[in-house]
This record gives C-alpha cells, sequence and structure tokens, in this order.
C-alpha cells in the first residue's frame, strides 16, 4: 500500500494518507474536524474542499475525494458551531431542530443513470415514500433543474421545494396552559428567538379550571370539538401574529412543539379526557405524538409536523416534563425539586437515579381565582405587600389598584401572620384581641359581604376597597397545605429529608414573582429552603423550545417522561392526614 | 438451586427445571414446540395450558408460570400449522400475513394500575399511537369490557375492534393488467383461496397500450385522474362481486396487494407516468409503497392497507418482481429464464447470484392485438392450428370460430412455415411457386383487403372468413424478434450459453396456452429449450397472493426487485442488429 501526504490549509496540516483511502478516512483517522452532513453520501455537497495544484485550484467534495499521490486541500472557513440560549435558565444546545432542511443539486438522469426520482432524491436512505410527495416529485425535479431543496423530519422526507428554500424554515413551541397560551417563534436555522406571543385560552369561557372542561368534553362530542376548535383557533391566531412580526409568513414555519397539562394535551388532539376526571384518572395516552399540522388545522407549512411532548399521568402533563428538561432534572446528581405552579400544582422530587412526580389542585388560588379581589398578574394587581409600621404596595404597571393577585396575597398573608393578625390555625384575630404590631391596623378590619376581612387600599382603580378576607385565607390555606403535604409525601418516598434537597426550581409565573421569604412564612414551601430557591420563569414554555431545536432534547423528554414516576396522592393512604397538618402556618 | 421434574401431557414427557424458572424457558430448553404469540409478555392470553393438581385442575398462561416445584401440566390439543398452496406453482408458504389479528383481554385500570389506555393496549412494544385510534380507544375499550380485537401491521396497529372479531381476517391479491385486471380472495386466518375475478381493464377505452395511455395522463391532470378513477373504480367492483361469492362484507378485506407493470402502478397510485415514455425512461418510484386504503379510494375496511409491491424499472414492473417470486428465482442454483408475455414481454435471466431483466413491447401480438383477425383468448377465439394434410384447430368454447388468439396465430404461423407457404424471411410464397405439401393448400391463399391470406375457415361465426395475413405474419416477426433479442442480449450479459439454461417458466395466459413446438418453430424461443418450458400460468397473480400471506414472501419480493438488474435494451449498442437477425423464423 503507497503512503501520501495530504497538507491541509489554512493551517497547514500535513498528515499521511494510504493509496486509495477517501478523503473521509484521512480526516476521521488523524482527528481532523470536518463534518459530513450526509454522512459522506456525496448528496448533501456540503464538505466542499479546494484541492490546489501548481496552476490552478478546483472545488471538489471531500466525500468523494480519493487520495491517489500527495495532495493539498484547502478547507472553507471554520465551520459554524451553532449554539443556542433558551430563556431564563442558560440552556446551551446545538442545533439540531426537530425538522431540517437540506439543498441538493441532483444529478439528471440519463440512461446510463436511469434510477428513479425517488431513489434520485433519496439515496440509499431507508426512508419510505410518501404518496403526497411522489404526486408532485417529478415536476418539481424538473422544473427546478434537479436543484430542489428537502424538508426532513427524522427519517422521513416532508417536503420538496424547488431551488434553495433552506434559509426558510422556522417553528414555534407552545405552552398550552389551562389559563395562558403562551408562543415562541424560532428561526430553526440559527436558534434564533424571533418573536414571543400569549393569549388567553379561549377555553376559560367555559369553565376556569380543568374539570369543568373535562364534564364539557364528556357530555358530548360537541364539547370535545368546540373545546378543541377554541384552542386550535388561537394558536392559529397566535401564529399569525408572531409571524407578522418577524416579517415571516405561516408557510415558513414546518414544526410546532406543544407542551401543557395531560388534560390541555388532550384536547388539543381532541382525544377525549373523560377518564381523567374520574378514579382511576387514567389518560387516553401519555407517549409522544407526533401529527401533520394538517391533520390537526393548524395552519402553518402544508408539509408541516407537530410535536405533542408526552406526559406522565392524569395530572402531570408534558408542562411538567419539559419544565423537568428545561431544569436538567434528568442529569442532577444532587436531589432537587421543581414545583411548577400553574392553575394546578405539580411537583417533580429526585435525583438521576430515580424521579418522583406528584400534582394539587392547589394553583388557582394563586392566579386569582376564587380570592374575593383576586386577579391574575395583570396592570393593577397589587403583587407585593410589606406591613411594618405602615403598608407598603406594589401595583403592577404603578396605576392605581384594582385587586391582588398571587403573589400580593401570599406576601399579604404572610405579613398578616407576622403581625399577628392571623393565627396559626389561619383564622383572622378579633380586632379587640389583637396585640402588639397588629393593633395598629385594627381599624382595616372590617366585615365585608358577610366575612371578616383586611382592606389593604380604599382608593383604588374601581372605587370599591381591595382587601383579604377570611375565605382568602383558607383558600391560600388549602391550596399551600395541598403542595407542601405532596412535598412531604414525595420526600418520604424518596427517602429524603427536607435538608437532602439542594435546590427548589420555582417555576410558572407566580413562581417568579413569589417573595420566597413569604412562601417560607406560610409554609408553602419548608423554611428550610428560603436560601435554596431558583425561579425559573416559565420553565415548560423553556422545555418546549429545547425539544423544538434539538432531536436530543426532544429524546430526553421522552425519557424523562417514562423515568419520572407517577405518585397518585388520592392512593397514599397517609396524605390527608399530612394535608391536614400542613393547613397550619 | 433447586430442580423439580415437569411433566407434560397428554404425551406424558418428563423434564427437568430450575426452581423459579419460567415455563417459556422449561419448553425452549427442552425443545417443547409450544407457541408464545406475544412473546411472552402475558398479553395475548393464546399460551393457556393446565396445571393438573390431585383433585383439581386450573388453566394459566405458560407465559407467567414459573416453576416452584414439581409440576404437572396439559398442553391443549396440537397447535395448527398453517400452510397453504400457491396457485400454479405448488408454492407452500407459513401463513404470516401482512395484517394479522390478536384478540386481547387487557386488565382494567384500577389506582394501583393506572397506566394510560394506549399503554394498556400496547404493552412494551414501540409502537407510535395513531391519532384516529387515539380518538376512539376510551369508548372502545370500556364499551367492550376492554377485550378488544388488534389488527395489526408490522410494528403498526390499524384497528382496535370491539370482541373478538378474529376469524373476520380477508385479504385481496390484484395483478393490474394493461388489458386485464385478475384479483384473488384469500381468507388471512386459513390461507384458503374463497373467489377469484377478472375483468377488462376499463382504462382500455383510452388505448389498448401502456404508451397511449401515459399520453393521455401526460397531457393534464385531469387525464391522470381518468385513467386512476377508472382502475380503481373497477378493483372496487371486482371486490364487492369477491366478497359477495364467498359470503363476507367489504370491510372484512383489510389487505390488498398490488402487483402490475410500472406504468399501470403509477396509474393506480395516480402518480404521474409521463417521463416512462421518455428517454431515459425513469420511473417516479421503483420501492414498495405501502398506504391507507381510505388514501387510494379503495373500499375495504377504514383502516385496511394496500401494498404496492416495487418495480424495477420503467419497462419492468412489479408484476414481474411478483412472477419471478413465485418462481423463486432468488433460491436458484441454476440458470432460469422467465419470460412474462402480457401486453408486454418482460424477460428475467439468471441464478440466486445475478439476474438481469429486459422488456420488450412484444406483446399486444400475442394477446391478438393488431392482427386482422385477432381476439383475445375467449370464446369463438381459434386457439390451436395444426396443418398436416388436412387443417385442423380448436376454438375456444367448442362454438363457430369468430378470430384468432395469440396461441392460434403462433400456431398457425409455425404450421405454415412447416409446410412450406411462408419463408424463412416471412414472406408468404406465390400460390404458383409453393412447392411440397404446401400445394394443397394453395387455394386457401387469397387477397383480402390489400394484403395476401391465408384462410383459416370461410364458414364462420361472423361470417366473415378467419385468416392469417402478410401483415400479421410481419407483427408476430416483431415480437418474436424481440422476445428472442431479448434472451440473446441478457444470456451474453449473464456470460452464458442457450445450453446453460435449465428451465424456462413461461407466464402469463400466452404462454399456458401456446404449443411450444410451436414458439420454438418459429423462433420465439430458441429450439434447444423446448423440453426445458414450464408454463406457470398468471404467476405474478401468484406472488401477489404470497406477498399477501406471508411478511417473509413480501420481503423477498422487495429484495428481488433491489437484486434484478435492469437492462434498457435501447441502451445497448448491438441490440438492433441482433434484433434485426431474430425476425427471420
Amino acid at each position: 500500500m503507497k503512503k501520501y501526504t495530504v497538507t491541509i490549509l489554512p493551517d497547514n496540516i500535513q498528515v499521511p494518507a494510504e493509496e486509495n483511502a477517501s478523503l473521509k478516512k484521512v480526516f476521521t483517522e488523524n482527528g481532523i474536524k470536518f463534518e459530513f452532513p450526509c454522512g459522506g453520501m456525496g448528496k448533501c455537497k456540503k464538505c466542499k474542499v479546494k484541492v490546489i495544484k501548481e496552476n490552478s485550484q478546483e472545488e471538489t467534495l471531500a466525500c468523494q475525494l480519493k487520495v491517489a499521490g500527495d495532495l493539498v486541500i484547502e478547507l472553507p472557513k471554520k465551520e459554524q458551531k451553532y449554539e443556542i440560549l433558551a430563556e431564563g435558565l442558560e440552556r446551551r444546545v446545538v442545533l439540531d431542530p426537530l425538522v431540517k432542511k437540506v439543498y441538493l443539486k441532483i444529478p439528471q438522469p440519463s440512461l446510463k443513470d436511469n434510477r428513479d426520482d425517488w431513489k434520485r432524491l433519496a439515496g440509499n436512505l431507508e426512508i419510505k415514500p410518501d404518496l403526497k410527495i411522489l404526486r408532485e416529485l417529478p415536476e418539481k425535479l424538473r422544473e427546478s433543474d434537479f436543484k430542489v431543496t428537502l424538508a426532513t423530519s427524522g427519517d422521513e422526507i416532508l417536503a420538496v421545494e424547488k431551488g434553495d428554500t433552506s434559509e426558510k424554515l422556522l417553528g414555534m413551541a407552545f405552552d398550552i396552559g389551562t389559563t395562558t397560551l403562551a408562543g415562541y417563534l424560532l428561526n430553526l436555522k440559527t436558534g434564533r428567538e424571533l418573536a414571543r406571543v400569549s393569549a388567553l385560552n379561549p377555553q376559560t369561557n367555559y369553565g376556569a379550571d380543568v374539570i369543568s372542561r373535562i364534564n364539557l368534553a364528556s357530555e358530548s362530542q360537541e364539547g370535545l370539538d368546540k373545546l378543541y376548535k377554541e384552542v386550535v383557533g388561537e394558536i392559529n391566531k397566535m401564529i399569525e401574529r408572531a409571524v407578522d412580526e418577524a416579517g415571516y409568513n405561516r408557510e415558513d414555519v414546518y414544526a410546532i412543539t406543544v407542551v401543557g397539562n395531560t388534560t390541555m394535551q388532550h384536547l388539543f388532539l381532541k382525544i377525549q379526557p373523560k377518564y381523567l376526571a374520574r378514579a382511576p384518572y387514567v389518560p387516553v395516552v401519555t407517549e409522544p405524538i407526533v401529527v401533520d399540522a394538517a391533520e390537526l388545522s393548524i395552519k402553518i407549512n402544508p408539509a408541516g409536523k407537530v410535536f405533542v411532548l408526552p406526559n406522565i399521568a392524569g395530572f402531570v402533563g408534558a408542562d411538567t416534563v419539559s419544565a423537568a428538561l428545561a431544569c436538567e432534572m434528568d442529569e442532577s446528581d444532587e436531589l432537587t425539586l421543581l414545583i411548577d405552579i400553574g392553575t394546578n400544582g405539580e411537583m417533580v422530587l429526585g435525583t438521576k437515579e430515580r424521579l418522583f412526580a406528584c400534582s394539587t389542585a392547589a394553583g388557582p388560588a394563586f392566579e386569582g381565582a376564587h380570592i374575593s379581589c383576586g386577579m391574575r398578574g395583570a396592570t393593577g394587581a397589587i403583587d407585593h405587600v410589606k406591613i411594618d409600621g405602615g403598608i407598603e404596595y406594589t401595583v403592577i404597571g404603578g396605576v392605581k389598584p384594582v385587586g391582588i393577585c398571587g403573589s400580593g396575597l401570599l406576601d399579604a398573608v404572610a405579613e398578616l401572620l407576622k403581625v399577628g393578625i392571623i393565627d396559626k390555625k389561619g383564622r383572622i384575630i378579633k380586632p379587640e384581641k389583637i396585640s402588639g404590631l397588629g393593633q395598629m391596623y385594627r381599624e382595616r378590619l372590617k366585615e365585608i359581604n358577610g366575612f371578616m376581612a383586611f382592606v389593604l387600599e380604599e382608593n383604588t382603580g374601581t372605587g370599591q376597597p381591595v382587601y383579604v378576607n377570611q375565605k382568602d385565607i383558607r383558600e391560600l390555606q388549602l391550596a399551600k397545605g395541598a403542595i407542601a403535604a405532596g412535598i412531604e409525601i414525595l420526600l418520604e418516598i424518596f427517602d429524603a429529608k427536607v435538608e437532602d434537597i439542594k435546590k427548589v426550581f420555582l417555576a410558572g409565573a407566580f413562581g417568579n414573582y413569589l417573595k420566597p421569604e413569604s412562601a417560607c412564612r406560610v409554609g408553602l414551601i419548608p423554611p428550610e429552603l428560603e436560601g435554596k430557591i431558583k425561579p425559573v420563569g416559565n420553565a415548560a414554555g423553556a422545555g418546549a423550545k429545547l425539544a423544538l431545536l434539538s432531536e436530543k432534547e426532544y429524546e430526553r423528554a421522552v425519557m424523562l417522561s417514562r423515568k419520572i414516576q407517577y405518585i397518585e396522592l388520592s392512593a397514599v393512604a397517609k396524605f390527608s392526614n399530612v394535608f391536614a397538618k400542613k393547613l397550619e402556618f
């Protein structure tokens, strides 16, 4: 076997090469980093190098070149390593999106190469031909002079487009909350976020919580259809808004990832959620679902795909999987706790070895639901309260207050507890019995609509006082008690102590706004963990983006959904005792 | 490790077993043949055995039973080994159809087993859930008390049916000829053929040969749509007729296999065949296509699948692949030749090591097309002729003749050659110049419609004479010359001599009817091969049936389509010379 020398520019590296070895082999054996995107089949034309001769130079494909003598080649300018930042958590991923594009110049047929059009396109890849594509293929190839762009997903060719359209490749990640829909438009070629849109989940017109929607869907097929159409209709509007804002078209969007709780996922797929609301609370499906966008009436590119991420159980959905992915709980050596409080409250506890999750219907109070002056965290909401000699509060948007949101309620109750206006059992103490600092606020205690209430502000945007009453405190107790009990049960199952937890990820809008001090004072989170709390914003949305941008992250989500073991609290005998205990402050 | 003895009834075999070994392991290790259809997962409930105790007996699943002491079990009556006969070729295959059914009794959900419906159904199988099935799943499971039948294909669940429907499982195999459609209804549970139907390909209204149909399809989308609708419409009628005859319903049919030449396959799939008729004659696709019956408007079970077998090249289609499969050319050590003469003539030559195929537009003459008194091999057609002192002929149906079919034409020309009425160049000799035996027939030579003709019969069903004229002889020469030349080119490429061929499979209706002696005398088939000819009937149809009944046979067809190397005769420089030489008798 003859040996030659290959000189590689611009770095001027000299490596040995056997006669007839392919340049791919030479590169691999000598640790030269160079990408052959199509695996060396000569299809993608991405591995171009220059062969430098004495009086000339010639561009060729590295994968097709075999060494037949000493050789000087020049590599193109450094390959760009795509890395992106995901919101909140500063996760970096190598860009490898769920849908990809590759521009191909395909050899034209001749009597000597009369392979069929499909084989010409797919090469030796084991891809099953799709009838819709085959029906358009012959004209597309010939009208484009056999220069086409493939949109692919996994081992499937989604679309064949004439000419080079490889720059038009967008995707959207959706977090379908019971109350709020959040959408993120991403450029899948660069990993950059182009737009962010949100909307009220229009299903709220049919009920604020998942149970009322399950009931509607259970009553009739029409009920299910209605809820499905509402959410898909709104998502289509959000897509339109996002692409408009970024200066693109719907047709440039090829992939959508969707996370949500299990009920929201069922409704989005028009799958009957009836049995989620009846013991033993089984979903129809927890596996990930990949479906043509057209089949769901999602208006993006006609060849586009929707990737609905996997759920864990009836009340721990893909949003929790996605949040756990964003927090990389599957790779953590330390014991971590994830609390995602939305309309429901879900918790995941564990390490990369073992992970457990549970769910409580604890969220609505923290979203302002069922609270006398409650409202979502929007303009006019009191979001923080401090009672310390005077009463200080902040209002979102800096306007006159019109209500109170979850974080405001939490603060208010924590402060009232601190100054002795409510006791450990959550009772508002009779004005005449209040002692110490609390005495300063006696005149703020009034009976309103039959309940004893603490007035935070009389001078409001509505003219009506904003207050917290005895009923609101009970709602907060139920919510925080459920979450605190869930944490204790998970710890017990994992066989760990509170002190063993090294990090608490607090996800969701409420998690971002709340004051850790208040959460610990009311006992929503064990006081030992106050210094370990890390708010991570919409971690579910961040996970949906990660999965969209990287096949590997998507696969991690699937693995996580299988790994996380669901604990049905209603089947844990001691849950009700723990819960009762945790109602107290 | 403790050892126990397992006694197996009714054969009273005693085998050793280690403690805790599964019965599956015990059976395997001791060579006891027993089937675990679901692989031992406890899902299919097919591996029931009786455990015999002193005072009782108990039915249990063999796959779930672990040995904990000496054990006496009784196996059910012998498992039926399904084997079927395929038409013509007496091929036996183990029944393993492209669509299968399994009846399952699924454990009901509980708080301790709250897996989702899909997981409960699919178990640990790596099957991607299908949205249509998921949408119906919860009600189907509950309405059937969790007893359902799955229809599966490969790793896909096609349908979930309430209760035990496993006995209703039919399939149809179709051979789409340019002229004739043949359909076979099979019971996929038993392998038995239930009905056989045929019809004229209604596309013949738009032209007798593939080229005229390609032209129509090329002109406009409407032309393609029309041809597609015609063939699918006729196939739907044939399905209706077949299931009626057998006493079943359309919905009992779950799988259809389709073979045909490449053009027929394109038209059946509504894929543009335009470029099949233009050099370099490339198909859009040669790979097998599996598609939902509904997508092709094929009216069988809504969950049914259509398996369109693979083609080799523009003019060697799935019908040839299928015929080669039926003849097991992929396993032949000896050199064999397959000649399939339909509207076109295709040939395959080779051994299991190497196989070559070519095609000639040689067929129509043998189907009676372009022949003055030509007709298909139907009632009234002269199908055999003997000129030997007198003139003897046979007529299909035993009626007065109305025309002549391919085998009759072949005989007539061979006999006229024998008695010296036509010469080696195919010319009808002038009556006054005929010598020898031929002189007896001088008065039968007449000029009809401007051509010299030999009258076979004046007293016919139509009142018009049935004859063979000079033009007909030229047509026959073109047809036989093309086939003979094709055989010679294939032999040359394979680097073999005529004598090396050990067997000639003659497929197609014409192949079944023709007299080998005549075929060899006119030089359609080299005379050396006369004793080696084996007519195999509609081998293409037989292959389509085999593929339907056995996944393995289907895979063999796919392998064959890749293995058989296509020879484009128009690209073989010497073809025209060989062809010119082969025109002579």
